[in-house]
Formats: structure tokens, sequence, C-alpha cells
């Protein structure tokens, strides 16, 4: 608990008015983080707003708060704190930002990507966090604010997406500590899991099948890729695709993941590894960003560009390595 | 801690010979389970064996002490405590425990499972414990044995498996306190996840692909299944197939999920249940067994008839819910 450090609970104690922002493609953790800390700071009292530059995903609308999330295409002021979280790059706020910042709104900025641009007023930056809802839950204890079921069941999710339900190498014995305490402030576990993982449709379901026929290696196994093609991106049918990078990441030898997501002009690129190869430093030269087991990226451009750049990217690190 | 129970404390601390029997396809839990204890006797002095009816998968290679577990065909004896584990059915330990029982042996019965016989001299029964692994933690912890490394890596193998990663209804804020503490004493928990769950070959992920094609629901979709028929089981692709279940699951509406794959002369059938129906009670009316949401059985003859039974009981245990 004595981790949080001590401008970042001045910030929020003096905030009275605040705004919370969530990035561009929202995920579980940056919307468990900005509803987890804003559900906590209006129990204590303040007036919250909640703003993303793009809605919210379905599989998310489950959240307590989820409803209160504005569509702002960009910034407004009237706030004495700012807050952005989960977000390295301002740039992924979509323009919020820039219209909120004024000489009498603090920004602060928390987040657990080692690649943060340490953008704001106050920044609060731990790589050891296995999520930013990791990192809320510690700065609502430190500052004494309600962690209520609602505030527990967004921190917990913020958790279990960042993690792959515990799976990956960010969870440490402190995330385990933080998600009983969340469980004891009155999250079902096995509700959020289903809520999260068990939304497919059964024509989802096939598609993933045909989806999954099409899975490649290179020769020695060790990188593993799948790709969406235009035809299957655009099936009103095909569930939740960025978990789809976790089917290449399962088999036994790859040490990088890559699923590749034909977009009308460009392809989304989720890239996985397995401690053996950095791959946020791969999606950052690409003008990406991540974890060093979990980053992205998205490549104007055709497939086959996309697969020979990235491909080539993952060679040359996994080159580099030996 | 204090829930162990002191017969079961004073059964281990008294014993100097001890056998540690798991059931017939052992799984996560009774392995890690059964390892984790026994290492724990074993650092703590005593004369320790591992054995079981049928070999121990593949997957769980991995496991600390996996190779000292013994294939026996029948039970022997010169033992002064016989533990078996995670085991509701003595008939499941496949005719190990009559060979084994004998004045001097005392036979200690540990296990999560409410349908469990008490078939031991001494039982502990927890159907709150999430895993006999977690049992298995507060025993050490109670009994002061020494929670070794290799012995954590086998209770966090036997918690991971039994919850699917946390995800089941059975995970509780014990289950996470437990995991955190396991992590302290050494487990990687990211490496047990790829160990266990990262460890498909490229034919065998194409081969998931085929089957989630076949994935069916009934009418309104309560029911989902997926069919495993004796060409597909039969192929040395085929991964793991036991968590295939989760992918009819994973169907947004469906209350029931259920494999069946096709053995030689019989079908072995999978049942999960999202809280809503005791899947339980209709594996236990066909011979089978498990817990409310999770349970599975064995029935001999052919797949249509497998389908026409399991279904038709599903549908009875969903209408009569209602």
């Amino acid at each position: 608990m004595s981790l949080v450090p001590r401008e970042v609970m001045d910030a929020v104690q003096r905030a009275r008015r605040v705004v919370l922002f969530a990035h561009v493609y929202p995920d579980g953790d940056v919307l468990g983080s900005q509803l987890g800390l804003g559900l906590a700071l209006r129990a204590g009292g303040r007036t919250v707003t909640f703003a993303c530059a793009h809605p919210v995903p379905d599989p998310f609308h489950f959240l307590p708060g989820a409803a209160d999330v504005q569509q702002w295409k960009a910034g407004r002021n009237g706030f004495d704190l700012v807050v952005a979280l989960d977000c390295p790059d301002p740039g992924r706020l979509g323009g919020l930002l820039e219209g909120a910042r004024g000489p009498d709104a603090q920004v602060l900025n928390i987040d657990h990507h080692g690649d943060n641009r340490r953008y704001g007023d106050v920044n609060w930056v731990d790589t050891r966090a296995a999520a930013t809802g990791e990192m809320v839950h510690d700065l609502i204890e430190a500052a004494g604010l309600p962690l209520t079921a609602d505030v527990a069941v967004n921190l917990y999710t913020a958790i279990v997406t960042d993690t792959g339900s515990f799976r990956y190498s960010n969870t440490t014995s402190k995330t385990f500590r933080v998600a009983a305490r969340l469980v004891e402030a009155g999250v079902d576990p096995a509700h959020v899991a289903t809520t999260v993982y068990e939304t497919r449709q059964l024509g989802g379901l096939r598609l993933l099948g045909q989806v999954l026929q099409g899975v490649e290696t290179d020769a020695d196994g060790t990188i593993a890729w799948l790709v969406i093609d235009r035809a299957l991106a655009s099936s009103p049918d095909l569930p939740e695709a960025e978990e789809f990078v976790n089917y290449p990441r399962s088999v036994r030898t790859a040490k990088v993941a890559v699923l590749f997501r034909e977009l009308p002009d460009a392809v989304k690129v989720s890239l996985r590894a397995k401690g053996e190869v950095d791959v946020a430093r791969i999606a950052a030269r690409l003008g990406g960003g991540g974890h060093p087991n979990a980053a992205g990226l998205i490549l104007p451009g055709s497939l086959a560009d996309a697969k020979a750049v990235v491909l080539g990217a993952v060679r040359e690190a996994l080159a580099a390595r030996r």
C-alpha cells in the first residue's frame, strides 16, 4: 500500500471535479481502471465524468458505470483533475487530453506500461503491476476511498483481462492478494469470467473453428500465426478477435505468436511472447507499443505486406537472441 | 488454517511410511495434491511412495515428483498411512485401496467432492475448497511440513487445473490467498499456465478447428455440445480433449455444456453447468460423478445412444428448474 506516491494521493484527495479518460479501442484494463477509480471517487463525494473517444465494447457493458462513459471527439475543461489511465502515449487518448489541459486542471497519468511518456503533471508508472487496475486498487486503499462491490468488479475485470485470467508473466503474488481482497469486497469471480469470456454465439464458435484451420508456423515452429482476412473479419458472426492470438500462442514450440486481422485499409497486428523476445520493442519500431510479452500495432497497407514486415521483424529478434 | 481437523493432522504427523494414491485417469488436482503432500512429507523425513493405476499424462510430466509415481495393478502393504486424494469413490482407485488396507495401516481420505463416500478411517471432505490441492496446502501449513518450491508448484497446478485458471465458481478469496502464498513459495504462475495449457501441436490446433465447426445447440441455445467421434478421437494429432468442453460452455446462451468423446466401446461424457443445473446429479444418475458445475461419466454403447440419454437427462433437469 505504501507504494502509492504521496503526490498521487494528494492529487486524488484534493480533487473535486474529476474527469477520467480511457484510451482508444478501450479494453478491460483501461475501462475497469477508469470506472473503478471513478466510482470510488464518486462514492467519496467527488463529481466524476468518464470519457473515451471510442464506445465501450459489448463484452464490457456489464461493468458497473459503463453506461456513464461519454463518447467525446475532443477534450473539455471545467475539471480540476484529469486522470489518464493505462495509456502510455497521450496520442492514444484520441485528442481528449489537449482540450482538457488548463491552468486549473492537474493531469494525473497512471499506467503500468514501461514505454509510458510521462506526459502528466503527476506521473505514476509501475511496470511491476500486472494491470493498471492493480495500481488503482492500491490508490483507493491508500487514499481511503470506498472499495465498494461495484468498484471491486471493475478492478477485478481489469486484472483478469490483462493477465489472461492469471496466466501471463505479469501475474505476481501481489496480483493474487489484490484479487482475494476484491472477492472479499463482493466480486463473483466466475460471474466475471463467464461474462468476459463466455459470450460466444454459435456462429462465432464455428467461425473460430474455420480460422483455426488456417494456423501456421515457420519451419522450426518458433513463430506461430493466425490470419483473420477481410471476409472473416467483416462477418457479423466474428466473436471478439483479440483473444484469438492465444491459439497460436498455445503451440508448444512457439516463442512468439502473431494475430493478423485485416481492416479495410490496414492490418491490426497482435504480438505475444513467452519471455524470450521483447515484442514491445518490435511493436514500437513499427509504430505500436505494449508490454514485453504482449504488444500490438496497426500497419497501413495489405495483409501480405504486414505479414512480410512483422514476421521478418520477429525473425530478426529471434535471431538476435541466439 | 484452523479448519484442518485434529485427527487429520494427527494421522499425518504420526505417519512414518506413507503411500499416496491418485485415482484412475489422473488429472491436475489429484496429481498435484498427491505429489504436493508426498513431497512435503518426504521433506519432513517420511518414507513416501506414490501410486496410481494409470500412468501420469504427458502434460503433467513437468510436476516435481511425477517420475516417482508408480503404476500399480493392485495395492501393496507395509505402510502405516494410506492417503487417497481427490477421490470420492474408492472404486476409482482401481483396486489399490483393497490391497493396501490392513490392521497397521490407517486410511486417510482427503477430498472436496460432495458425493465422497467416506471410505477412510479418517475422512476429511470440504466442498468449499476449490481443489483438493487447496486443502493439502492448509494441511501442510497446519502440520508444519515444509512448503518447498516443488511442493508449491504441485499445489498451484492442482488449483489452476480444477478452477480453469480461477474462472470456475469454486474460486473463492481463499483460493486467491493460497495462490499468493504458493507464488511466494516459488511458483512461476506463467510457467505453470504455459506448461499446462500451451502444449498444442500445430496439427492439434487444426483438429480443434475441425471439431469446433461441428458445435451444436438445442433450439433455444440452453444446451450446447461438441462431439469428438471415433475418427477424430483416434487421431494422434488430437490435443488434450478434456478442455474442449469449455468451447460449448463459452456459448453465451448455454446453461449446460456437454462434450461427447467416442471411445472404442463407450462414450466419455463431460458435463459443465453455469450454476443453474446440478450436473453432478445428472452424472450420478448415469453412473458418474463430480461437482455441481463440472461432472463426468462413461456410458457403454454408441454415440447416438449416449447423446439421446445425456441430452434427455439435461433437458429434464432444465425443465425441472423452471
